[in-house]
């Protein structure tokens, strides 16, 4: 029996990248499609692709003695059910949380300065100058303070906003007010921009509903750069056309959005292919977190990010 | 002779918004193309209407007892030259400031994240995720460290991106090193996205050139929102076309963009048809200057942001 550990990456680029590794791991591709080199008894930890489909990431189960498991997103709705008690799960939060933070004030810029517009204009090269809402003296409200959260405050702070933060219980912390995201809709109708970054879970499942739109006054913004079904569909779909709300979006339910989907129509909704966390500035961040996760794992401790435990 | 000076505002809106304006100050509505109530030789003070043409502005010579003029705009390029010795000029420095600082992250965002193909890929129904640079970890500089260049400051301080200031004279503030504009050819080769907001005149125009340009790396991008001349408009549209830069503009030269313009024509310059500081934030926050000016003015002091004196 060797005294290495096996631990599998995705692709070449990432072995290069991290570089020598302690010498009681060992390094082998596995990208979740063709077959590794080594046998897959011998992967103990593995890390995923970025971004993969649900059918290539269930090809993790191939690998019967798998202890820790790494992802690249930050999100880890759905690999508990695939992984189960076989292993452990680390993910990839801070990896992302600057991109996707900046994709939300960039989302909640574009649509309250009407960029989409702009670029329709541009087309047929129309000067068209009008007064858009704009971000300044909006009262904006942030659902979810985790990491990316934080991150989307701390970005926020400058642009002299009204903010409300929603947590999943009531609470101060070193900024002030956290309200309960049970009380979203007795404060909805001041929210003229609700920006969403909870983790997706049976609590957070359609949280933005039909109900709840509703109460959201006339021209208010919908800014998802959480999971797509933490919204309701159908029911933006519908303030969407009837052109009362306004959506910029990053996350999609279904996703990717089928190409005859009705939201692709409206030009009040942007539509950002998930592209969140991926920017120049993810690989560079993903190798520093994973040459610091080979020494934990290669003396025997927890990685960073330990979401879940076999 | 009254003991009253006459100020004209260009809208009967601003006059109801103000409200009671000091017992020595009567308001009449001139808006510089139709003929106020009053004779124009009793307007001492004027508001001039906002984004006006130069050709409407030239009507502010009919006044011929004009003592003070006060701008709806921050930038008064050409106004000294319409006003020469006969009044005051004050700006409205500040009013906008939020809402173009906003629009210059919201630019750098919107190009940096590929907004402007999203739009476009919507049109078709094309889900087309894809790595674009970001704005996190860009080396970016802002050149212009005046009102607003400070408030664009405070807002990409959260970014994490590594930032260059540059202003009229090398030196250091409460925010660290400021580079002399004359020394941005010699770091050109390290800016990934170029903000400029400076004033426009002589020292500025086309500060931006071909030989300037030429010196940014391979896709970086362009963001205006000071003034079209700043940059020489023959030299962006060449690199832009060649693919080689981007470019996102509040700004132009010449202004309004003509329809056949080949800017208009380039997927990687995003055109906003100059709304940099005209968001719902702009009125309130320009009544809430004139309340006080007219308070300084009726009790003959000068009023904020005078920035000429005859």
């Amino acid at each position: 029996m060797s005294s290495q550990r096996t631990i599998s990456f995705p692709t070449q680029e990432l072995i290069d990248a991290v570089g020598p590794i302690p010498e009681n791991l060992k390094a082998v591709l596995w990208d979740l499609e063709n077959e590794p080199r080594t046998p897959l008894e011998d992967i103990e930890i593995a890390v995923l692709p970025y971004m993969a489909s649900p059918q290539r990431l269930k090809n993790i189960r191939q690998a019967p003695n798998l202890k820790i498991v790494q992802t690249q997103n930050t999100g880890y709705d759905g690999m508990v059910d695939l992984i189960g008690d076989r292993a452990d799960i680390n993910t990839a939060a801070g990896v992302h949380a600057a991109a996707t933070a900046e994709m939300a004030i960039g989302l909640a810029i574009a649509s309250l300065r009407g960029y989409p517009q702009a670029v329709r204009d541009q087309q047929s090269g129309h000067w068209n100058p009008q007064q858009w809402p704009g971000l300044a003296d909006r009262t904006v409200a942030l659902v979810g303070v985790g990491g990316i959260g934080e991150e989307i405050r701390k970005r926020l702070e400058p642009f002299e906003v009204n903010l409300l933060r929603f947590g999943s219980t009531a609470r101060t912390d070193d900024h002030g007010q956290v309200f309960a995201t049970a009380d979203l809709a007795a404060r909805a109708a001041e929210i003229e921009v609700l920006i969403l970054i909870v983790p997706l879970n049976e609590s957070t499942h359609h949280l933005v509903d039909a109900e709840l739109l509703a109460q959201l006054p006339d021209g208010a913004t919908v800014v998802n750069v959480a999971r797509g079904p933490v919204v309701q569909t159908e029911a933006i779909v519908a303030e969407v056309a009837s052109g009362r709300l306004n959506m910029a979006s990053d996350v999609f339910d279904p996703e990717p959005l089928p190409a005859d989907h009705p939201l692709w129509q409206h030009p009040n909704a942007l539509v950002i292919p998930h592209n969140g966390g991926n920017t120049k500035a993810f690989f560079p961040r993903m190798v520093k977190l994973l040459k610091k996760q080979v020494q934990s794992w290669a003396a025997g401790h927890d990685g960073e990010n330990l979401v879940h435990r076999s």
